[in-house]
C-alpha cells in the first residue's frame, strides 16, 4: 500500500497483480473533491511503477460509484486554482494519466455515476457496471461544461449522435442503453460488479503479455485518431518485425501449441519497444 | 415569423422558445430544391438571432420528410450555379450551418428521408423518428455522390462499416435498423413524431443551460476530432475555471439543491466565453 | 483467371461481374502465410485492373475463414525480411492495398477468423458472417502486436471501447455480438454466407454506378477523418457540380424515373472524377 498517509478519500491496495483503487466517500455518494483527484493521481503513478501491478480497477465504495462534483455548500469547491500554472481541472487530473497509463484498467460501476463519476472512466479499456445503474453528463443541467477530455473520448465510445444526445439533454443513460451504446463492457447484478471486475483483470494478468497490453491499449487510442491508417502500417511493420526475437512471442506461441497457460517474461515499461511514437 | 414573403417551400414559426422549421412542398413529397436549401438557411440564421429560440426543430410536411432531389424534368435541378463562387451544393448549405450552429437541433422525421432527406439532418443533435420511416443513401443507384459533407458526419454518427454498407448498397434502411446503429435517437408512432419532439425541445429549453448547451455542441464535433485529446484538457480546464464565476453555475447548483427547475441567465451568442478555440 | 502458376495458397475466379478470392489452405484451415498474402495482393491487382469485375468478394475454402498467422513450427513465419525495404508486414501488404481500392470489397465469412483473419477484413465494405463464426484479436495472448492497421480500422468500426476490450483481452468475440457492434453487416447460416455474399455482389453490380461507388468507398475512409468537414463541402460541391454533364447521373436518374434497371455507362478507374484529393 502506497503512502497510506497520504490517502483519505480513496483507498488503495494490490492483490496478487491487481491495484484496486475505490473512492472512498461513501457517506457522500462518493462526491468528488479536488483532493480525491490528487489521491486517484497518486494512486495511478504507484500502479504504474509496481512492477507485480498488472491491471487497475476503480471502484467506489457503498451503493453509489460517485455522485459527482462536491456541490456541499452550494459552489464548484473544485474550482481551487494552485500556484502551479496551467491549472488542470479535477477530471482531467485523472483522465490525463489514464490516457497515458500504460497497464489495463476496469471502472466497476453501481448506482450513480454522475458528472466527472461518468467522465472520468471514459479511458478506461473496460468498464462492467451494475443492471440498475445509470450515467450521467449532466453537465448542461448544472450551468456546467464536460471536463476530464470528455466530449473527445465520449464520441470515440458511443458516435456522435448518441454523445450529444447524452450531453446536450443532461439525462440520465440507464445502464441497458449504455451497454448497447458501447460505453459499458458488460452488465452484472450490482453485488457481482466488483467480483466480476477483479475477475476479469486476473483473467488479462494470467493470459496476457504486459507488453502487448500496454501497446495495444495507448496504439489503439492513438493510431484510430490519424487521418489515414498509412502511418499505422509502417508502426505495424516494426513491431512484427521486433517478435522475430521476441521472448513473449516465443513464449506466446510455445504455451499455445502446448495448450498450457502463458508466462510471459517481458515487464512494463522496462521491455516497451523502444521505437514507439508517443 | 421572419421573412414571410421571402418563403415559400417552407414554414417557419416559433412557439415558446421552439422554432419550428418545415419542409413545405408535401404533393412533391417535400422534394428539395435550392430554393428550399436557400430557404432553410434563412430560417436558420433567424433562429440563430432570435433570443427567444433555444431550440430548432426541422420537420416535413405530410407523410415524408424528403423523398431526396427534385428529380422532376429528369434532371438534378439542384446543380444551377450562380454568380457567388465558390458554389456550395444545396445540401452543404444547410449542413454547413447546422454544423457551425449555436442552438440544439432535432430533425422530427416521418415516411422517407432519403438522398438529401438523410444527409440534411446528419449534423443535427436528435434524430426523432417513426417506426416506419426509412433512410435511404441511395447516391450509388442514381449515379450521384453524397453530399452535404455525409461523408464526414455519417461514420461519426454510426461508424465506418455501417455508413460503408448503407452508402455503396444505396439500398433503404428502416427504422429499427437505425436507431440499432446510433443514427436515430429515438421511434415512435408516426403520428407523436413531431409532439415528441416538440416536447424535447420543450424540456431541453427549461431544463439546460444554453450557454452550456452551446459549447457542448460544438465542442463534441470539434473535440472528438482531434488527434488527441490534450488541447482538450487545456480547453477544459479553462472552461471550468471559468464556472467560478458563472451566474449559469450559481443558478445550476442552487436550483438542484433547491429541487426547482432552474432559471439560466446567460444567453447565446452574447454570453459564450470569449476564449472558445472555434 | 489471373496468373495461374504462381497461385498456389489462393484461388480467384471471375464470375459475371465478382471477382472471388479464396483462402485456399483447407487443411491447415487457412493459415495465413508470407504468400498468401503475396497471392492475395496479385489478385486483388486482377481484380483491380479487370473492367469486367465490379466486386470482390474475399472468403476462405473449408469450415474457417483464416485461423491466423501460420505457427507451425512454433515461431512466427510471416517475419522473412526480404530485399525490399522498407518491410511491410504480411497483413498490411493486403489491407493497405484493400484501403486503396476502388471497387466495393465483400468479406464471407465461416467459422474461425481469429488474428490476421479478423484484421485483414477490416477494410472491406461488408462483412457477411456465419451465425456460428467468431472472430478473435488474440495477439495480446500470443505476445503479438495488432497488425494490418488494424488498430487504427476496428476502432472506426466497433468505437473505441470494444476495441479496447476485444483487443486487449484477447478473447473470442461470437458472431452476434459483432453483429450488434457493427463489425458485421449481416448473419447467415454457415452454408448459405458465401452465396448471400455472391448474391450482394450482383445486386451491386446490376443497381449502382461504378464510379459513384469508388468515389463513396474512399470519401468515407478519409473524409470522415478530417478535423473538420469544411473541406468536406468543398468536395462534395465539386462532386455535385460534375454531376450535371455525367452520363451515370443522367442514366441513374432516367432509369429511376422509368423505373427500369441502370445501365451505367462509366467505368473505373477510367472515369473518375480527375479532381479527387486521394
Amino acid at each position: 500500500m502506497c503512502c497510506a498517509e497520504a490517502v483519505q478519500q480513496i483507498t488503495y491496495e494490490v492483490t496478487d497483480h491487481t491495484a484496486l483503487i475505490t473512492l472512498n466517500r461513501p457517506d457522500a455518494r462518493n462526491a468528488y473533491t479536488s483532493q480525491m483527484a490528487d489521491e486517484i493521481v497518486v494512486a495511478l503513478a504507484a500502479a504504474a511503477g509496481d512492477g507485480d501491478v498488472r491491471v487497475v480497477v476503480l471502484t467506489g465504495a457503498g451503493a453509489d460509484f460517485c455522485v459527482g462534483a462536491d456541490l456541499s455548500g452550494g459552489r464548484l469547491k473544485v474550482v481551487e486554482k494552485q500556484a502551479d500554472q496551467p491549472w488542470l481541472e479535477p477530471a482531467s487530473r485523472v483522465t490525463r494519466p489514464l490516457y497515458e497509463f500504460d497497464k489495463p484498467v476496469i471502472a466497476a460501476v453501481t448506482g450513480a455515476a454522475v458528472g466527472v463519476g461518468s467522465t472520468m472512466i471514459l479511458p478506461a479499456d473496460f468498464r462492467i457496471a451494475a443492471q440498475d445503474s445509470r450515467f450521467g453528463f449532466v453537465f448542461s443541467r448544472r450551468g456546467l461544461y464536460p471536463e476530464g477530455g470528455s466530449t473527445w473520448f465520449l464520441p470515440r465510445l458511443v458516435g456522435l449522435g448518441r454523445a450529444s444526445d447524452w450531453m446536450i439533454s443532461g439525462r440520465l443513460i440507464p445502464a441497458t442503453e449504455a451497454l448497447n451504446a458501447g460505453l459499458v463492457t458488460e452488465l452484472r447484478p450490482a453485488e457481482d460488479v466488483l467480483d466480476r471486475a477483479l475477475e476479469l483483470a486476473e483473467e488479462i494478468a494470467t493470459t496476457t503479455a504486459p507488453v502487448s497490453t500496454a501497446v495495444i491499449r495507448k496504439a489503439l487510442a492513438r493510431m484510430s485518431t490519424l487521418e489515414s491508417p498509412d502511418a499505422v502500417f509502417g508502426l505495424d511493420s516494426r513491431l512484427i518485425d521486433s517478435c522475430s526475437d521476441s521472448a513473449d512471442t516465443l513464449e506466446g506461441i510455445t504455451s499455445f501449441l502446448e495448450r498450457r497457460p502463458p508466462r510471459f517474461p517481458g515487464r512494463v515499461p522496462d521491455d516497451l519497444p523502444d521505437f514507439l511514437p508517443w
